[in-house]
């Protein structure tokens, strides 16, 4: 088994099986915690199976609404096997309300309703710190077809309208969230990575507490009682 | 004659006086250089004036070929009227070859042709240093309506192409440059600001020469050498 990538918070090995005839990779959910492009570094114990459960629980239910998604199958507590995709090289971004680095950049407050859900790319690049993509710019400089920023907008749409359902029916306001994805060899575009509070803004409706790593980021507590809480709140058993 | 704004290169006074029914305002050249945000301050004798007749000979040109500006007159050396518009809130920048902030935030080296000319939009804030927006999140955000984004992209890729032309045939080729619209109250969208060494990059074709502001944002020798050098290449007498 090789390792292939090592990332923030997880870990790529390939051990060459295909799942009926597709190459698949596996997995591994760190128990570390990043912000700030990794300049601020944490972890606390079990971080990376609650997160595992996390994703695994929200990717189901994405599932269940015709999202196709990486996951072949969960081999234990820290790891799973996907499908091994080439991934798009940009980071999709979703948000619903403004908050973090919208906020800071344009200069405005955090909480702002956005009168339409906002979609945005930033390019995978942790040397120049993840930079923001136009469209255009995507388009011109040939980092993606204008049909696969398309393909990418309508996916990120989708999966925020169930998301934002899936969490509201809990109590919480999903503000934002960032996702990857990746494509098969027959160029079918799957929603990858994970979907975890490390890459959600998840607010309590009712008290605006924050459950999600901006409480790590801004140290506003204990991280991993804030996401022991969301986590119990989709139904997921600790 | 109130003094309404003071920029970092050009200040505007507003006279109260109409023409042909229009308000306008006097705007000044002023001798200073600016770069990196005002960091970084220089000036040279005449520089005002150069940019004035530079700015001027190339509206000229793009009236000629239908682009509608905000120059009223030349009032003296330093000093044109022109129409009070409603200026949209960003900055405009279209670019035909990678350099500058492009170049650096993505991590491409300078002077690459790209396949099709670059419109992007900043924000125009200098305390936020001028952010860049998507087309998403000017209209998310209500910066710019949908309408006037395509008006404003329209605008710019017609003044490229004009301007393309006319450097070129004087054997420079223009990388990119920066301008500013307005509308007058019958919603009509105008090239304002200016068009200048400043707000352009301009380089010789034979010698690659640089023949605008980088001289001074980058220490490349005598910044007032370069903008004679350019303005005589348009056929300004100094």
């Amino acid at each position: 088994m090789k390792l292939i990538y090592e990332g923030k918070a997880k870990k790529i090995y390939d051990d060459f099986k295909t799942v009926k005839g597709q190459p698949t990779v596996i997995m591994e959910f760190k128990d570390s915690l990043t912000a700030f492009n990794a300049q601020k570094k944490g972890q606390f114990s079990q971080k990376g199976q609650l997160n595992l459960k996390f994703s695994q629980k929200v990717f189901e239910m994405l599932s269940e609404k015709g999202v196709a998604h990486h996951v072949v199958e969960v081999l234990d507590q820290n790891r799973i096997r996907v499908l091994k995709l080439k991934m798009l090289p940009v980071e999709v971004v979703v948000r619903n309300k403004t908050a973090g680095s919208l906020a800071q950049r344009l200069g405005f407050a955090e909480g702002i309703q956005l009168k339409k859900p906002l979609v945005e790319f930033y390019l995978k690049n942790d040397t120049l710190q993840d930079p923001l993509l136009t469209e255009n710019q995507i388009e011109t400089l040939e980092i993606m077809t204008f049909d696969e920023i398309k393909a990418a907008q309508v996916l990120a749409l989708k999966i925020n309208l169930e998301l934002l359902q899936f969490f509201n029916h809990v109590g919480v306001d999903l503000i934002d969230f960032k996702i990857e994805m990746g494509k098969d060899e027959s160029s079918k575009l799957y929603l990858a990575d994970e979907i975890t509070p490390d890459s959600c803004r998840l607010w309590d409706q009712k008290t605006q507490e924050k459950l999600d790593k901006d409480v790590f980021r801004r140290d506003l507590g204990d991280v991993g009682e804030a996401y022991k809480k969301i986590a119990q709140k989709i139904g997921i058993e600790i």
